[in-house]
């Protein structure tokens, strides 16, 4: 009953997304991961590992506690699975699972971490609901995801809205949502957890920060963008010569006068 | 030669406006002013005072500093003056002039510092200019700016998007820019400033944060856009029926599961 998951991760799995995963990872780390980490012999689930991009941060920022990774590819965890290896981590087990249908017994964990995940399902709060299930009672829930209505930039431009409008549109269409940032609080909320709190996490590009102007609007949010030209073009959804125009003011907010903002949400919740 | 402020400043002058300026100065002073503050004998140029809301904040934040503040609206910063007054503080000098037409010599000033003033203006980059004429050299330039394009929120509504429009638009044909925040780096750059830098104040709410829900998404975002009700039904902007509908619209995001963001901008930069 798992769902093909190329027909529903959007972003698809070829090695430039790869390389663009491991990017945004390495560029975020700082903002999204400061307060990541979990005690040792906690025993912690990564629901929704795909290639691991999350999961070497993960095990960094908890030595000693015990992880299990989960994604319906098992290709991608494998993926993962030899990196954490390369990078010296053993206290991480991988596993093929599906969030819906979780093979652990009730409270089998002390914390549940997803990263870029609840944004491709097509019922959140009943994802939300099944991880409740194998938390301890006490234990949390951390949610890292992103939203792509929080996208806003200089020189403002209409093609390049509609660029970013055809990434939304089609996610809707495999049952995701990416404007899932600001809806984790009620998600959370409805899915049974208490002590709900959500920290938004704004990324903000000039100039100044040569690092991000490369890391996070050209490699990480432009390319992802990119990554549906194929099929925004296929659908009819813009003409070539508009969404080259998106693309082109994109790149354009990446020169010297250019600003660039978006913001990640972590929500927090406890059972 | 100076303009008529009741023609450029969008927001008017009414009471409840007033009310709604102080209401935002409350609720953001820790956000926008934890590090506000200037050293005892420097000299401030507050430029654009109105009617006090951020100079009581000023004056706290800087005892023993000699600011002065300024605005075009004579019947402003007499408000201002009592304002200040009424709160203990003596060093603040208050005058009418126009930041376009400085009344004071070259390098008059240690300090500048603008809030919400560089949006209503249809030449932010000569008013920029004109400021540090009177900034001595070393002396640094802060300024604090909304930018309505950073609003999104739960549930999305097209009629709420399309009533903030609405203000962006008439505030646009005043000759101001109500996506100035974005906007900082490039113009505070073109100005001649150096070192300059940005650094961005979201505004998240949920209903975790009543506070928020009140003194924020209501009291302040909420009533600006409905501030601007009257031009926006007169001009045909938008039909009646759909101007309720985006504000009710606005409100729900107040409900237990809605949810507010918006950001302001503070940028620095060094004569």
């Amino acid at each position: 009953m798992s769902p093909d998951p190329s027909h529903t991760y959007i972003h698809g799995y070829s090695r430039r997304e790869a390389g663009r995963l491991l990017n945004q990872a390495r560029t975020l780390v700082g903002l999204l991961h400061y307060d990541t980490g979990y005690p040792p012999g906690s025993r912690v689930l990564e629901a929704g590992c795909g290639i691991g991009a999350q999961t070497v941060t993960l095990a960094e920022k908890s030595p000693g506690a015990e992880i299990t990774s989960i994604d319906l590819s098992e290709e991608s965890f494998l993926e993962a699975e030899s990196r954490v290896r390369a990078a010296g981590y053993t206290n991480i087990c991988f596993r093929e699972a599906d969030i819906y249908t979780l093979p652990f017994p009730d409270e089998s964990f002390d914390h549940i971490f997803l990263c870029f995940v609840l944004e491709h399902l097509p019922d959140p709060v009943l994802a939300l609901t099944c991880l409740r299930r194998v938390l301890s009672p006490g234990g949390t829930i951390e949610v890292i995801e992103g939203d792509h209505g929080s996208a806003y930039f200089h020189p403002d431009s209409v093609a390049a809205r509609r660029a970013i409008g055809c990434l939304i549109a089609l996610q809707r269409e495999k049952g995701g949502n990416a404007l899932i940032g600001r809806v984790l609080f009620p998600l959370l909320s409805r899915a049974g957890f208490r002590e709900v709190s959500v920290s938004p996490r704004m990324v903000y590009v000039d100039s100044s920060h040569s690092e991000l102007v490369e890391g996070f609007t050209r490699q990480t949010f432009t390319a992802m963008v990119e990554g549906v030209e194929e099929e925004a073009l296929a659908r009819g959804m813009m003409s070539r010569a508009e969404w080259d125009q998106g693309i082109r003011d994109l790149y354009l907010t990446c020169e010297p006068n250019g600003t660039f903002c978006y913001t990640f949400f972590k929500g927090r919740g406890v059972r």
